[in-house]
């Protein structure tokens, strides 16, 4: 059908590229792309199939994007770089006219602010060029997103609590390490908490409100509520929404860890000099702790996300809880990889998948919860992540 | 008397510095130089009483300190720089015909060993030249080891263990912060315990023994076994110790923060790749933990460090327990540091006046507890450090 442009060779990239080699029927040829030409290689060669073409490109470069895009001519760009690199991708599509998708939002660099107001300003000139970008789909957002639009088209007439669900009961045997980049994931969860509660957002201290929540297959554990920025699109497309708020689970090891990497300083992300280089401590940190891609092997244990919803179906109140559970061996069997990236990567080679195949479609920029998602959950488990739903189950929240 | 050339402008030199300036009968003329101009001009004009001059030099290079010491001509060189500087301060004395004085052992970048092997080696050279370098007269090393040589010339007819303690129960209101540069300390600190017990050095984990001691004036302390350079010399030159020990205190906070510190990578010595540039990690985190030298100002509580000995004495057992108290307001009130470097800086300044007025004499390199102790015990009180001591009491060791 297409020819596809994956742009990011970590952990994610190389469940999507893998992914995408399964379905030749759909994604006719594959580039993958990162500024690190061996690591490429090393996907294409380990989970390649003999199907993907590399090449070297630096993301923060539009110019360079744009010259990768003429020279290979994909239907679709497939970005899993970094979130600061959303931007210029999304310029380099605009410019050569081709469409976009991602799994993150667009952080810049100086200021940690987890909002789509950046990429949802891009609408009317992707509209206007005739063309679409699919913004946030991985698992959260992205699966999460689309668990809400099928509740809201399913179970409720009006869907009044959401609550999604993001607990990671897996352990990879090292003292402290992050599941995915550790740059984004510490400014991520050490930023403050909020919510969504009757028309305006309630912010908290990091880590303020904790609850002890039961996850299918894996029992209590204690659930933080921290902001995760689907949120913001989903009280936007679902305005019947009283309340809305994101619960990740953190062990206490963890929150230690956090604590006194923000406590010595190391969580900044201002400049600081060392013998005349400015050296930003967040991203230096990446340097020390183990690679994220590394941590596959010992991975034990399983991930649970889901939404949690209550609302009104036929006059009566509805509870609607749906979710999946992944195994971190399962996914690094198939993929080399662990399950943090694998929830990510498998919703975005399907929702590339949707777009190439015209089951998703659009003119200007869209979060995915925008498009039908009958279509998406009809095939996300024969790809990996096979979902589970129960009606009128004690939410806990 | 004689001109003195002070290197180093941290804590500790801001304390000799101001300690020389009050005693212009035996320092004739000050210099107090360091890499950093700035911050001898600061300390010259803070507690300086217009005696200091400054000057800048870069301590690593050998011909610098040569052309300094050749134009200032000083009779001694405090050396209150780095510990990876005493080498070249060293080859500098040596090459001028000067003699020298330090606060701690000479470290290699890239290992931490805690050793005297390398400056010892410099004994013959010294003494060939005519002149003296002693060794580690700061606090600890420096007035635990002179306690020491005390005990044992009026106390003992032989020791037989002896227990350096060492606490802070100050409170710098910082969730973490090292007292002098973090680089050093983090060093010292997490590397294995060592003592000596019959005849040989036994090894432990970091912080596996642990004991709560009773500090005067402070109360019951965590106290851990850690291995502190000064005990090397000390079983030395006391022959007759059957075990000798050194105990710190750590709160649970801080031991925490180690760990975690050790846990993510920040306590590694060896280079990281950072965009092209080497950083060293613990080297970096002294740019990112508060500076020790601001410590001061809220610094509330006391140190208390001292020996605590066992022995014979006419044939009778006896301890004895040597100590001095100090408290980190008035010593920010007098010097504008905190009593972790006004305690290792009264030192270095009256082991300087013992050198300059020939109290303590020889040729070669020595550490301080093979001098006579008598006039160095007569005066440290008078200079701000008091001592206090207590017969046949019980050491709880």
């Amino acid at each position: 059908m297409s020819k596809v442009l994956i742009i990011g060779a970590g952990g994610v990239g190389r469940v999507v590229a893998s992914k995408c080699a399964d379905n030749p029927e759909v994604f006719t040829e594959i580039m993958l792309a990162s500024r690190t030409l061996s690591k490429c290689e090393a996907i294409a060669r380990e989970v390649g199939k003999g199907r993907i073409q590399t090449a070297q490109v630096n993301a923060d470069n539009v110019a360079e994007v744009v010259a990768l895009i003429n020279r290979f001519k994909p239907g679709l760009v497939i970005n899993v770089a970094l979130p600061y690199q959303d931007l210029p991708i999304m310029d380099a599509c605009l410019e050569t006219g081709v469409n976009y998708l991602d799994t993150a939002n667009y952080e810049p660099k100086e200021e940690a602010k987890f909002e789509y107001s950046w990429q949802w300003a891009y609408h009317d000139r992707f509209k206007e060029k005739g063309i679409m970008a699919v913004l946030g789909c991985g698992f959260d957002p992205g699966v999460t997103s689309i668990y809400t639009a099928y509740a809201a088209k399913h179970h409720f007439d009006e869907m009044h609590a959401l609550d999604i669900v993001d607990c990671n009961a897996g352990d990879h045997g090292k003292a402290f390490a992050t599941n995915f980049n550790p740059e984004i994931n510490i400014r991520e969860i050490t930023q403050k908490g909020k919510y969504w509660e009757n028309g305006k957002w309630v912010e908290t201290e990091p880590h303020e409100i904790k609850k002890v929540l039961n996850y299918p297959e894996i029992g209590p554990r204690d659930s933080y509520l921290i902001f995760h920025e689907e949120l913001e699109s989903l009280v936007k497309n679902f305005p019947t929404l009283k309340r809305a708020r994101f619960w990740m689970t953190f062990g206490q090891e963890y929150l230690t860890h956090l604590r006194v990497i923000q406590n010595i300083g190391m969580a900044r992300i201002d400049p600081v000099k060392y013998k005349g280089v400015d050296v930003i401590p967040l991203e230096f940190l990446k340097y020390v702790l183990p690679d994220p891609g590394e941590l596959g092997e010992n991975y034990v244990g399983e991930t649970s996300i889901g939404c949690r919803i209550k609302g009104i179906k036929d006059g009566q109140e509805k509870t609607y809880y749906v979710w999946n559970n992944c195994s971190h061996e399962k996914a690094y069997e198939e993929t080399g990889t662990q399950a943090v990236s694998y929830t990510t990567g498998v919703p975005a080679m399907l929702g590339a998948m949707m777009v190439l195949t015209g089951k998703w479609n659009g003119k200007g920029v869209f979060n995915v919860e925008q498009f039908d998602p009958d279509p998406f959950m009809e095939k996300i488990g024969e790809y990996g992540l096979p979902w589970n739903e129960a009606v009128n189950v004690d939410l806990e929240l």
